[in-house]
């Protein structure tokens, strides 16, 4: 059999059985139609997306390709190696090869019957070499930035991809349930972080958690027991961890866990590329004091947090209320950070990728609304000993929240 | 203990304690010292280095930052979030903090007394967004693409890159001889996949593998069973998988694993940033003979790569005369993917990245020299049946190579 007869004869029986979804068209027309709500309010007459997860958002599939979006009529992939398997997976219907982007000035020109006057490009990840060449290659057309209306449009989540969420979200559950069944004194961070992870992939995660940058790196392993929670490190969280050499330097280290110190599991996962995030404590023999205390400020804080959540309520608003109830509980030094290190938010958005719009942060004044979906995640550090947190994710609804991480908030003794 | 008095007093001792080996400043100067050559060779008054990566080869550490290279004098690095770490990390003497990207051209004009003439930025993979910002806050400075000398400079590796490579490639065997240990009939290929990961942990494997690109992503969990072999995906490889979901739709799949099919295992390990590659099949309870003849065609392509790796001998010439020998042992049509989808490789650079210089391919009409490290992978594919294929990684020597992957060639029967 040949393989084009094999793809299309097979490969999407196979891959339903083994559990793939495919997004549905309606699906993908409900996004584009706001897509180009706000497109059009931009004054973009068309929109060349090329990141892998705004193509899947708006096709369906991860091929490697260029997804056209013209203002209107039907958007146009182009896919560099697998159009057949992009044919599978995608519901759109105008899918065709790309041999070389040399071609694409004639591919957009046959399609369009000209060249658009204005094209949104991915300017916060397109690399500036790809950027002159797209110059070359499209001769009078304006380029503007067309990253914030794609952003604009991903911040509202639809039920299917809470739906996906949820999925992931349980699948967290699942992992910390086993955690508590591993965790043993003596075990290595890094050992404890690859079995929950190997146990994450057999319960439907996806491996890669997935941030739009390209220096910034996402993992699971983030497994900090007593001083490694007090470290800080490259990423713009409140504690990074040792990690396993200066080129990986965050997360899970080759330390082997104590009884009675606290243990952070910052565990993220991802079910058909959405993502839900959470952490949660550990304790072999339980905890001291100082921590439990922490902690219980941190479950303060959250729940805090979640009280405030509800369309219409102010993202940079909730984050200063969450630092005046941390100085009322004696953490004004701790929280989310040591002195001078201090991160200054209390929630990220979170979907196809870990760090999207709403940010509950200082600077982003703006309301919430119904479909955003976030993690709040309170932590507290206390340098050369360790550090506490807790982390949901939640979903905004008509008036109020739901959570999408529904595991217990105890520390998990063992 | 303040946090900034913990990490100077503890941090370097506890890390070294848990296995971290620093990068020496000579093995840092020798790096510089060739860089400046080919900076010289492009007229580059300067560099400014971001790409995570890029900064870790010339500075030691991958805390988020800039590493700024003046032709002469000491480079600077500039750290965003945590410069005490980087001072610890890095043997480099100029290490200062920033606040922020506006404060880039004072500190740079600071330190040099003017601005360069030239500057090369990582053009390749700078975000048009910040390209723009360089403009404006550089005025007059003229921009060049900065990439290719870096490239250039990492092509041949030090000894003490060597080292840490041939660290990956004992860990992989490793993972490897574990796995004929645990591979079962039934298990899921992500199961397999999943264990040997928390496996390659705990041997030291860092999880992460890395690519020069934001689109790209590698992963360990590349376990391909009977017809799962013959399905191609997004990435340039022979063979992509079915994976598991379309926004994953390469590696490992749910498909549980059959006595008698081909199971072929690609997996990458990472050790302080250096990576090996390599690929071997497992087989439960033996393999059709048509897969186990296409293996032997495959190992006799690996070889006759090995016997023509000296320095001197042309990158492009190799790759084409394995085509050849791939037709004459009868596998014209199957050889590196399906018709049609087949790969133009047959070997690929690699150290702290997965698709580096040299290219053993079509089009890479340039000579091997010593110290360039390459992965070998010859694969066959048959469509909707299975795929089989050998990798290893070497280093090219004075007058031939070394393999960094020591691990026995013959199919693991279990």
């Amino acid at each position: 059999m040949s393989y084009t007869d094999w793809v299309h004869d097979e490969l999407e029986a196979l891959s339903e059985s083994l559990g793939f979804r495919y997004t549905p068209l309606d699906e993908l027309e409900n996004r584009l139609a706001r897509l180009r709500k706000a497109m059009a309010k931009k004054g973009l007459e068309s929109l060349l997306v090329f990141q892998k997860m705004a193509c899947y958002y708006l096709s369906g599939t991860t091929q490697d390709g260029l997804l056209f979006v013209p203002l209107e009529g039907k958007p146009l992939l182009m896919v560099r190696r697998e159009v057949e398997r992009a044919r599978v997976e995608s519901a759109l219907t105008q899918v065709v090869p790309i041999q070389s982007i040399r071609n694409l000035p004639s591919l957009i020109q046959a399609y369009c019957g000209r060249f658009p006057e204005t094209m949104g490009l991915e300017l916060d990840v397109l690399p500036a070499k790809d950027y002159f060449r797209y110059q070359d290659l499209f001769p009078g057309v304006r380029f503007l930035d067309g990253s914030p209306v794609i952003w604009d449009t991903r911040k509202i989540k639809s039920p299917f991809e809470i739906d996906l969420m949820k999925v992931a979200g349980e699948i967290g559950k699942n992992v910390y349930l086993r955690g508590r069944e591993i965790l043993k004194e003596g075990m290595t961070e890094i050992e404890f972080g690859g079995l929950l992870e190997a146990a994450a992939k057999t319960y439907g995660h996806e491996g890669l958690l997935r941030v739009r940058s390209i220096n910034y790196e996402a993992y699971t392993w983030h497994v900090l027991s007593g001083p490694s929670g007090g470290i800080v490190s490259q990423s713009d969280s409140p504690m990074g961890g040792l990690g396993l050499s200066p080129a990986f330097p965050v997360g899970a280290s080759r330390r082997a866990m104590r009884a009675h110190e606290p243990i952070l599991v910052d565990f993220g996962t991802c079910y058909h590329g959405y993502q839900a995030d959470q952490t949660r404590m550990f304790a072999i023999g339980g905890m001291e004091k100082k921590f439990i205390d922490a902690y219980n400020a941190c479950r303060d804080i959250h729940d805090t947090v979640l009280e405030e959540s509800r369309p219409g309520a102010d993202c940079e608003e909730i984050f200063h209320r969450t630092v005046e109830l941390a100085e009322r509980l004696g953490y004004k030094d701790s929280y989310l950070g040591p002195p001078g290190l201090q991160t200054r938010f209390i929630g990220h958005g979170i979907g196809l990728e870990l760090s999207e719009f709403p940010f509950l942060a200082q600077g982003h004044a703006y309301p919430l609304e119904e479909g955003m979906t976030f993690a709040v995640e309170p932590k507290i550090v206390f340098p050369g000993e360790g550090a506490v947190g807790l982390e949901n994710t939640i979903a905004i609804t008509k008036d109020g929240y739901e959570i999408l991480t529904p595991l217990a908030q105890d520390i998990f003794q063992v």
